[in-house]
């Protein structure tokens, strides 16, 4: 089986057939641990205070390859009709962006400055990315206690694709209809209202708000979105920003473990499609303007509650903003 | 906490938010069974060849208002902005479909007749919903060993809702602009080069076609798809057709129950949307053309493999498609 991108002709959708794997087999040793760096393929970057060697222990965040991905870079990317489905060879990227050396960090015990540092190398990352014609799209998510991971050393995983994520693309229409419409972007104006109505506020800072959506699909939902607009991340992102967001998820993040129970939580770094790339959708045109990066984080998801694609939600957001909004002034 | 559909203006999407509750207190008493039928809710119709009177034993198929429903038909339907943002009240129907009066019966136990009688009250339940022109879509949905249910008594569950459901909007759009560039049906395009390729054909009889999709999101995942375009099931169903669509699904489910280890799944049937509804958008005139009702089943769903939502599949379909083809034939 050689492994392929296929679409969905009746629902637009992408999925990714690829052979099962057994996976890396693990060790008794920590692959992320420092000293164990031959474990792991070769690294990609790192920051290393001390100027040691690539591969070697010293770094503070360290970005290697997956070892067994979905896509990989090397492959040349294959477009082709199959009758009248498509298909699409995944050519990309898997990355892993270790967090730090220590084992036991986790989001919440991260702190703002390594955070910080965490921050800056999704930006860096995605830049060299975007340097690829042939990625389309990439997103950053990080998970925390995720069911079935095997390695709990802490690490964001970044992903490259060929083609649109299917929620970004979702997104970008939905902001595009909404600036033809307005010429706003609905995030800008996200903010001034939530900013005004206070009921789904969790806090704000200067550069940045953090809140329960209106409409959110699970019940502690939470979107951190900068006040400025701008559409990517890795561009929009100046050093006072960087020192406040870091100080924002390492203080939301601290809430979630002490105050709400330490959840299993997802985060999503939305940033803007590569702008760079070949076939970008002419349609796409006014992303600069119409499209807003952000940050999701979704805790405790259930996905048994929806219902023919209509999520089901149990917990008001503004009952969620109040509790988040609590325990974060008292954690 | 008044509950009420709200949609998330950057992704388009429906979320209903409504207060938690218990659910009904179940006795030892199965509520679905015959003798037990004041335990339900009245019952909206039921088919009962002795002439017996409504909500008294002596029927073979009967249909309830779910109890503790997400969307009623007695509210009326209001439409309002918060601020930016959209709301409208849940209006609709959930309705159950018991379909059998025997507790142990199961999908792959009811045979081919009793599937008959649950196929003609499906569609006429869908015919007299969709008179309501408050009623814009609808979805019949049918789970067997769904994690979490309470009642085991086999049934399906009818929702009516006063929007598009989100799966169905994104089929009608790529069915839309499959037709807009071809002038052909999407679905009617695939039965022809699936019955030609063969390699993701499972069964095909004189009206119907059952394969395993291109693109699956799970790995048995498996359409049952009317050689004759009709857009609406309901209006599309003749007597042969019926009693041919309910020997494949009595086969289908016999197969998975007895050679593929009885595993979890969600059957939904798609058909079009109320066209008689107000505000349907102008840009669906095309549906009756363009639109192919069509039942599709998930089994073992793990909502895990996915990513940015793109699912990640490891069972190629044309493996899938082998392997239920012959089990279904030892079957």
């Amino acid at each position: 089986v050689i492994p392929d991108l296929r679409k969905d002709p009746t629902r637009g959708r992408w999925v990714l057939v690829r052979p099962r794997t057994d996976g890396i087999p693990l060790t008794d040793q920590c692959p992320f641990c420092p000293g164990n760096e031959a474990l792991t393929p070769p690294e990609i970057v790192a920051y290393r205070k001390d100027g040691s060697p690539p591969d070697t222990p010293g770094w503070s965040v360290r970005v290697i390859p997956e070892a067994d991905p979905y896509f990989r870079i090397e492959r040349p990317l294959v477009r082709e009709g199959v009758g009248l489905y498509d298909r699409l060879s995944p050519r990309g990227a898997t990355e892993l962006i270790l967090e730090s050396p220590a084992h036991e960090d986790t989001a919440a015990r991260l702190g703002e400055a390594r955070w910080e540092e965490v921050l800056w190398m999704y930006g860096e990352r995605i830049r060299d990315l975007k340097r690829d014609v042939n990625i389309r799209d990439l997103l950053i998510t990080r998970r925390h206690r995720a069911p079935g991971a095997r390695i709990s050393h802490p690490y964001s995983r970044l992903t490259a694709i060929p083609i649109i994520f299917d929620e970004v693309r979702r997104k970008l229409r939905e902001c595009r209809e909404y600036y033809e419409y307005k010429r706003r972007c609905v995030y800008c104006d996200i903010i001034r209202q939530e900013i005004a109505a206070e009921e789904r506020l969790i806090r704000q800072t200067e550069r940045f708000v953090v809140l329960s959506p209106y409409a959110p699909q699970s019940p502690s939902e939470v979107w951190i979105v900068p006040r400025q607009h701008h559409c990517a991340f890795e561009e929009g992102l100046s050093g006072e920003a960087a020192s406040e967001l870091a100080a924002l998820l390492a203080g939301y993040f601290r809430t979630l473990a002490g105050r709400l129970g330490d959840p299993y939580f997802e985060m999503t770094l939305y940033t803007a499609p590569n702008l760079a790339a070949k076939v970008l959708p002419g349609e796409w045109s006014t992303i600069a303007d119409d499209y807003h990066w952000h940050i999701e984080v979704v805790p405790e998801f259930h996905p048994r509650a929806r219902m023919g694609g209509i999520y089901v939600n149990e917990t008001p957001p503004e009952e969620a903003a109040r509790q988040l909004r609590e325990a974060w002034r008292s954690s």
